[in-house]
């Protein structure tokens, strides 16, 4: 009996996983150099936290299920709420600000489509501890410091801030429950939904205008001072704004000038409450949204005390998708590799011994199929190995043996006493 | 309201992390140099999967659910049969012997205790398509290897063979279903409960003696003669005890000799067929095993055509408490980590650009709470940041600033220009 993969996930073969540890590292790496450490929480979490973060629509689209103690227990659909509550529990004494990264598997039940899979990979930080606008330019930096690292061009980067919007809506007289309702409607682009829930909510005429044309207004820095302008009289919206510019000025500090100001950006979720940001590959398609971003309240929700956090998650599936699209060699870098072959079945220990000299510094296979010297270059051709080494009685006498580049097919021969040294010599 | 994890899983803070994923990646370029590539399958599976390999009784000890098409799924509980299916599905083609390895979590629902969780750690190597002994002495080499390499000393490698037993009871009368039970009992060390279940099978006495001399019979090399002479007439039995010894004979050349024989060794699964073997450490008390594996056959239970597989997998979480246990430093060279601090707000952005220049080299915080120099020199030593970056006035006017070591509190003027060569220098 053949057996299926469950629908919606994947397996990843030697060259994809290869490619993809290659992407995660460089991400890892990028975020280790400005001071993020790695934190990890369990696969599943009880089914509370994640509804107490992201509402009770989310079972929709959860994998949970009871154990065998009736405890309701979920697959996490993200790592926010896992490492807002290891905050909580454990880390909220610590000096701040406080900075953590992740980098693992989340679920959701959703009908897959290219881009999007029922287990998939984040990649994020949570700066907690600092409310000044420079931590929230520094986490903004982050994000396309790490892409261009990774060598990806063509991506764009929308910064708004949630809280303009919402003090529209308030000025408007739409109260809390129902400005979410809105800003989730903004965050999934539903404008038709969108303009009948104004209507219902009763909205006047020049309130509706002026948040469509908040919303059309996306572009570089001159879409403050179009926003200051249509804004004028709102006070707590100008606050806002006011904060988004203080920001966007740190975000020049840190090199990045490259964005849209788009007051759009809304994240779907309650608990964000100053700036927000989203990035878009312009090489995918429907499910082009690379990573999104922003600061928020949670810890108080958990428990905690309430504290300036600001964080980021990269879908890593689709970073590598973006990646591919754009044509960047993943992990190139040609692989020094051996097989150590021999010309007759005796000589296998010499092969054995050898093979793990080569070992301290190359990785290396010793042939495991008795093969003869012809089958064993075939399949040493076949998986890619681009160096051989051949163990033959001749050069034996002489504590040699026969290095052999597969693409030229020219060898040559290495002494057994300086391995290391005599090969680095020849493949350089 | 405050939420907890759930039972028998665990939170890795930032320190716990950083040791956990240094053993790991001693564990992946272990691997990797031996000529394994990496693969990934889905953290669930098809209950099916699960159970076709390892019987129902596992049930008891499965996450498993009903997703909301109703189909029956599992955690994963280990490796062998997901990556078995993936090589079915995906891999039968490719040339041999193909050697695949994994590094992941699993999922059992089990009582908690020290060295046993309900989501745990595992690493391993399958080796599939070379029947050859050396290919099984190869993979053993490589688990010794691997612990040599993390620094683990107290260890006792435990070599059998499954065939021995099994050609035994089988000579004894014993029906394959029975001897299953049979090696389960021993490889669980129910010894009482073994006694009365071959009581039930209506064993001879005398064959009842050899079972529990086999069982007693751990030791070097010289146990091999004492079987030989225990087996005499059991021509099947002295067969696989044949293939055991050149097993050993090839482990030699492989520089491994220091093991003990135990037919003991059953793995308590059915698919095993050949050499077996299990890595115990000396420091750890009831979960001391820390690496199992042996040769098997489980693709043509799955779908595929039969092939010579060996593997075998680390309990990586044990690995470490054996690790912590004999007090291996895991990962102990010290940080270069660095923190830029300013004797001014104004002097912020300098201190971004200087950040960025260090990040090139080492991981670099720059203050995100506008501290004054004091509380910013406090908070480096309470997160253990080993050197301070001071940005001031008088030292810029020269392209200058401040490098100090926390530990020594000396400090130096490093110019601006050739930070990265000027910190090098210093911190050498």
């Amino acid at each position: 009996m053949e057996f299926s993969r469950p629908r919606g996930t994947r397996d990843f073969l030697p060259e994809e996983t290869s490619k993809r540890r290659w992407v995660e590292n460089i991400i890892r790496d990028t975020f280790e150099r400005y001071g993020y450490k790695e934190v990890q929480t369990p696969t599943f979490e009880h089914l509370e936290l994640i509804t107490a973060k992201s509402g009770d629509e989310i079972r929709a689209h959860l994998y949970h299920f009871k154990d065998k103690s009736n405890r309701d227990i979920a697959l996490r659909p993200e790592f926010t709420a896992p490492v807002m509550r290891l905050y909580v529990n454990e880390l909220q004494s610590r000096p701040k600000p406080l900075k953590l990264y992740y980098f693992g598997n989340c679920f959701r039940y959703e009908r897959p489509q290219s881009g999007r899979f029922r287990e998939f990979w984040q990649a994020g930080v949570e700066l907690i501890g600092s409310g000044y606008p420079e931590a929230e330019a520094e986490v903004i930096a982050l994000t396309v410091e790490t892409l261009k690292k990774l060598g990806l061009q063509e991506f764009e980067t929308h910064i708004g801030h949630i809280g303009v919007l919402r003090k529209v809506l308030k000025k408007s007289g739409v109260e809390e429950n129902d400005q979410n309702l809105v800003l989730g409607l903004i965050d999934k682009g539903e404008i038709e939904e969108l303009k009948n829930v104004l209507d219902e909510l009763r909205l006047k005429e020049k309130d509706k205008q002026l948040i469509f044309n908040l919303l059309n207004l996306v572009g570089r820095n001159e879409v403050i001072l179009k926003a200051e302008t249509l804004l004028r009289g709102n006070i707590d919206a100008l606050k806002e704004l006011e904060r988004l510019r203080e920001v966007l000025r740190w975000l020049k500090e840190f090199g990045v000038s490259d964005y849209h100001v788009n007051f759009g950006i809304a994240r779907g979720l309650d608990y964000y409450t100053g700036v927000v940001f989203e990035i878009y590959s312009k090489k995918l398609k429907a499910q082009k949204q690379i990573c999104g971003g922003g600061s928020y309240s949670l810890a108080e929700v958990f428990g905690g005390e309430k504290v300036a956090t600001c964080g980021f998650a990269f879908g890593f599936d689709r970073v590598v998708l973006a990646l591919e699209a754009e044509g960047v060699d993943l992990g190139a870098k040609a692989k020094k590799e051996f097989l150590v072959v021999m010309t007759g079945e005796s000589l296998l220990p010499k092969a054995i011994e050898i093979a793990s000299m080569i070992r301290n510094r190359f990785p290396c296979h010793v042939d495991l199929m008795r093969r003869r010297l012809g089958k064993a270059l075939a399949y040493a051709n076949s998986i890619g190995i681009p160096f051989v080494v051949i163990v033959g009685e001749e050069e034996l006498k002489e504590d040699k043996v026969i290095l052999r580049d597969m693409k030229t097919g020219s060898q040559k021969e290495v002494s057994i006493k300086n391995i290391e040294k005599d090969i680095l010599k020849v493949i350089e």
